[in-house]
C-alpha cells in the first residue's frame, strides 16, 4: 500500500534492534482516518473469503484489527496477554515467545467468542518473527474455527516470520513488506 | 444512550465484587457496528467543542475511542501502562491505583502526542471510581492541552468517580449510567 509506505518513509524512525517507531500513526497515536484506510484494503485483499470475526492481540493490533472489521462488518475479538498459565477452563489459551522480553507469556481467548462456524481474519500491526500470529493460529485451531489468512500492516520481511506462514500455506498479506532498513534508510518488497 | 442500555440488559453478566462483564460487545469481542454508533452519540455530545484529540488508555478503552475519533475526524493517543516509573524525560507520566488488583502502576503518553494546541476529549470504555480517567487528566494538565471533557460507554454511577469529577467542574458525560446492580438486575440512572 502505496500510502502506508511513504508514511513510514516520513514518520518512521529505526531503533537499535530492529525497531521500526511508528507511533506517530499506528500504535502510540493513531490516525483514525489512515487505519480506517488500511483496514478498507484489507477488508478488499479478504473480501468473498466469507470472514466472519477479525482476531488480533492486545494492545496494539486493535486499532487496524478494528478499521478491517469497519470494512467487513464483522465483529473484532483480541487475546488477551496473561502473566500466568492459571486459568479456567472456559478459554482457549497458547504460550508465545516473546524476543524483545525474552520471556514466554500466554494469550487466551473466551470460548465464547470462536466457533467452528467462525472464519477468522487474523490482523496486527507489526510481522517480524511470527510468533504472535502463531499464537494464534493455535487458538483459532483449538477453536475449530477456519482461517481466512492474516493480514498485518507492517512485515519486517528481513525476519522471514511472514514467509514462513506462507511456505505452511497460510496467506499472509501485508500492507507494508520491509526488506531491509538501517539507521537513515528502509527498503520495500517489491 | 437507549440501544446500550439494551445490550447491556441482554447480554451483560454481574460477577462478585461488582463486575459488569460486557465482554460479547465492548471489551474483548468488539461489535464494532455498535462501538461505531456509540462513537457517533460521543462525536454529537461533544461536537463544537473543538476537540483535536481523543485520549484514551491501554487496552480495553481504545476500541471506544477509535469509535469517537472516527465520528470527529481527530487522531486517537492511548496512554501506555508501565509497570515501572523508570521511565525517560520525553513522557508525561503519573501513577494511578488500581482497586481491582491493589497496586499503582504508571501511565505514560510521549510528549510528542500531546501539546498545548490540543483540545482534548477522554474516551473509556468503564468508569468506576474515577481513578483512571483521574490519571489522564493529570497527564493534559502536565502538557499544557486544555480538556473538553470525559465521555465513557458504561459508568458505575454508585462508585462515585464520575460524579467526583462532575464537581471538579469536569464534564462527563456516559452513554449508560448504572445506579445499582445486583446478581438479577441492573438498574439505569435516569
Amino acid at each position: 500500500m502505496k500510502a502506508l509506505e511513504e508514511r513510514i518513509l516520513k514518520e518512521g524512525t529505526v531503533l537499535p534492534g530492529n525497531i521500526l517507531k511508528v507511533g506517530s500513526f499506528l500504535n502510540h497515536q493513531i490516525d483514525v482516518d489512515f487505519i480506517m484506510e488500511m483496514g478498507q484494503e484489507i477488508a478488499r485483499l479478504f473480501a468473498d473469503c466469507g470472514v466472519t470475526k477479525v482476531l488480533t492481540i492486545e494492545t496494539s493490533g486493535i486499532a487496524i484489527a478494528m478499521g478491517a472489521a469497519a470494512a467487513m462488518h464483522v465483529p473484532v475479538v483480541f487475546a488477551k496477554k496473561h502473566a500466568t498459565s492459571n486459568l479456567s477452563g472456559d478459554v482457549y489459551s497458547t504460550k508465545v515467545h516473546s524476543y524483545t522480553h525474552g520471556t514466554d507469556y500466554t494469550v487466551v481467548v473466551s470460548r465464547d467468542y470462536l466457533s467452528p462456524q467462525d472464519t477468522v481474519l487474523l490482523v496486527d500491526d507489526f510481522l517480524a518473527n511470527g510468533k504472535a500470529l502463531e499464537g494464534l493460529i493455535d487458538l483459532v485451531s483449538q477453536s475449530g474455527a477456519s482461517l481466512a489468512g492474516a493480514s498485518c500492516a507492517i512485515e519486517k520481511g528481513f525476519q522471514r516470520g511472514g514467509d514462513a506462514l506462507r511456505e505452511r500455506g497460510i496467506r499472509v498479506e501485508s500492507l507494508a513488506v520491509i526488506d531491509s532498513m538501517t539507521d537513515d534508510s528502509v527498503t520495500f518488497r517489491c
